[in-house]
């Protein structure tokens, strides 16, 4: 698949939709679509945004080719005057995203798109795919480097993740959402993101002895010798020939032993066992590498057991999000022109009461207390009200309404940023390394209760009164 | 990302440990890694193989860049002789593999490489990538179209896949596993997978009423209408008003009314309802198309409640294995040459027992019952053993070794196969129609007792006598 043409990426029904916009004039009929998502994945308290630098790079490069038009004549549905008005597409929306990197909750739309009905439609799939994806892998970052307790993390998963783009794009994610660094080499190039890896347990076998294996090594990397103990027996040879290795060939150089891996067995009674022999042999800096399918319950435990360990490598249960591997962000039609060119709020129903839509075209307002830096309240708002953010708000829960709270003394800050205006982008995205620290920065900024694992507190999402009112005519007018 | 040039998309040990390879004399040694996983996911009884195609793909474009080398050389830690032989990298392996859409079973090599070292060991992370994954959404997709007893299964979920490569190489795994088509438009231009799709809610939002909507919907695709009945009530309104454009649109024109769609609800009792509905207005042909949240267990379930259904879109449980979504494929070295050029078979042990290899360089054959056409047993061999498959042989269970089970009557067949021999291509790719087509009649010559869903039983994979003598020749001696 050639990542440059991935026009067709795309659920087929936004094609049938197309057309059938483009033959009964309503393709530039004004439509705007909210991406939000219902649910934090994990029962965790915050999701961190995460993608947008790949659906700019998707949208920059947006053209159907001739191959793609082919595609689409064959189904022998589509109108030739739609097929052309394809071929020569050319982006006229306004698209609002939230940065990479930013806390968000449920409810709340974290892109708006409002363009021509033909076009925004088009763009459902990839940014909710993009979406989706890289803010699952970043929050499952972020829960596991909490985990740690500031123990650096590295993103291990390549070989489980599902295809390339999920091994590379689960790297940045997971660097963005708080890794150190992953092993996957391409990173490094494609995103400044530190490559790094030793030895497999073949390394070990490819030698008579694990001895020669370690000596080997350390004569070669001397500077950065971190060796794998887990081949035979961690405790019986792995760690003796390790620190074997050390006086031999590293001592003579006047190097150090940088560390040790391991990957098997159990964690907590390998590493205090391995602490306490390496002290032991004179080397209390020689660092304490763990892996084999952890995630931020077992790290957890582990250290609450005393484990001690250094760094943390995380695979396929961080590449995957596996213990919930899908952040299931939709994309709904809030708002269409009339055919006198009046922006419409539009609702849709459900018997699954959580599907039911917020209508109207958006602006989320982000308050942040002015005497803890912390973020108290998000606000979502019809995109044409305005507020006097220098005065004391009250907002109120939108189910349990008799729910109140004032704030006073607080910043608002817009949360979506223009992206797009008129198909014309207008943002460029950091570097990765000023995303990772603004995410880390914005962390900081959530209440403790956010950050736990169990029942964390829900963070206040409201509705402005004009648009729960909106809401509410509508539901009732069904 | 350039698709083209992952040689890179690789763990960054596999260079550490090369470089240590080139500079120790040890690149040409000779090595061989079995790829195999120790679990079928969901606690099933089969993996359907899948990912060939990719990784033939993947390896007839290996080439390092001058960028990929810039980047290595930037780590500072790699000799120049080295770079310039990844720089000038050409594959001498010899790598045999099980054809894509074969069931296979814990602990039995699915894919077997050998070749120098140091190029052996480079191909590690993107051969577990590709397999482990899209043998992964093959399998689920096995499991689901079995819970659907034969009613057409389309896959629906890129927006929910773990990045682009995931929603299309997860639809083309879903259709070797036995969905009938995908949502994902690309793949239609990609791999002749047929796309489907109607409308979305959006559409229906975007007209004054349901009606209208789905009336201008019926004229623009009279052929084949399907309509989303449940943005606002699917009895109450959805189904009434498709019965109504079929009186006034469809019937006019001498056409029916292809399906209703139904995305939300109870399944079971909306699609019972809703049957007698379009029944008593004159649809007995009308389909019932269902999705929502579906999977193998849920799908079984509304079926054993009477759910009338005809078709099952099936998005991010299929295109996540969301209930599982990692399939453990490793990559292990099982043999070594010496100094003298002898092939010496090699060990890895574990604390975990689980993780213990089994080492040689391995032929697999599969008994098949000349009487049932089943498939009975797999046999794993070293390379260079013989065998009389005419007469009837003795098997025994690798670890309860008193299990033992003679086979008459069968034929063997080898299930590995050349794919490339010294590092020439000779093994191409079926069409996918073929590949779907010899998955189906393989699971066929599956027992019963193999493709439930809960405590299936296990199949026997078994070792030669000559292995296991080395297998527990090489643990003792350890």
């Amino acid at each position: 698949m050639d990542e440059k043409n991935t026009a067709l990426l795309c659920d087929f029904y936004e094609f049938t939709m197309g057309n059938g916009y483009f033959l009964t004039g309503k393709k530039d009929r004004i439509a705007c679509f909210d991406v939000y998502f219902r649910k934090i994945p994990d029962g965790g308290g915050y999701v961190i945004a995460a993608g947008l630098d790949t659906i700019i790079d998707f949208i920059d490069n947006l053209k159907f080719t001739d191959e793609d038009i082919e595609t689409l004549r064959n189904k022998k549905i589509f109108d030739e005057g739609f097929l052309s008005y394809l071929r020569n597409f050319k982006l006229e929306c306004d698209i609002f995203a939230v940065p990479e990197g930013t806390p968000v909750f449920p409810n709340e739309p974290i892109i708006t798109v409002k363009g021509p009905a033909i076009q925004a439609q088009l763009l459902e799939t990839i940014l909710l795919l993009l979406t989706n994806h890289q803010s699952l892998i970043a929050t499952k970052a972020s829960r596991i480097c909490r985990a740690a307790s500031g123990r650096p993390v590295f993103e291990f998963g390549s070989r489980r993740a599902q295809g390339t783009n999920a091994a590379v794009l689960g790297a940045r994610a997971a660097y963005i959402g708080g890794c150190m660094g992953t092993a996957c080499a391409i990173c490094e190039r494609l995103y400044d993101i530190p490559a790094v890896g030793t030895m497999a347990h073949s390394w070990v076998q490819m030698y008579d002895s694990e001895l020669e294996a370690f000596e080997t090594y350390a004569k070669l990397y001397p500077d950065n010798c971190t060796l794998l103990v887990d081949t035979y027996n961690v405790l019986k040879s792995g760690i003796p020939n390790a620190i074997k290795t050390y006086e031999t060939v590293l001592k003579p150089l006047g190097k150090r032993l940088s560390g040790v891996r391991i990957d098997s067995g159990d964690i907590a009674y390998l590493t205090k066992k391995t602490r306490k022999l390496l002290d032991e042999a004179g080397l209390p800096d020689c660092k304490i590498f763990v892996s084999n399918s952890l995630d931020e319950y077992i790290i957890r435990d582990i250290l609450n057991q005393g484990a001690k360990v250094d760094f943390f490598g995380v695979g396929e249960r961080l590449i995957t999000s596996k213990s919930e591997p899908v952040l299931g962000g939709v994309y709904k039609l809030v708002a269409a022109e009339d055919s006198d060119g009046k922006l419409i709020p539009k609702i849709k129903l459900s018997e699954n009461v959580e599907k039911i839509t917020t209508p109207g075209y958006k602006e989320v307002y982000r308050l942040f207390s002015n005497s803890t830096g912390k973020m108290v309240a998000d606000l979502i708002a019809l995109k044409d009200e305005e507020f006097d953010f220098t005065k004391p708000i009250t907002l109120f829960h939108p189910q349990f309404t008799w729910k109140k709270k004032t704030f006073e003394n607080y910043t608002a800050v817009k949360l979506l940023k223009p992206i797009y205006l008129k198909g014309k982008r207008v943002y460029s995205s950091p570097a990765i390394s000023d995303i990772k620290n603004y995410c880390n920065d914005q962390i900081s900024k959530l209440w403790d209760e956010l950050v736990r694992f169990e029942n964390p507190e829900e963070y206040y999402v409201d509705l402005s009164q004009k648009l729960w009112n909106t809401k509410n005519e509508l539901l009732n007018m069904n």
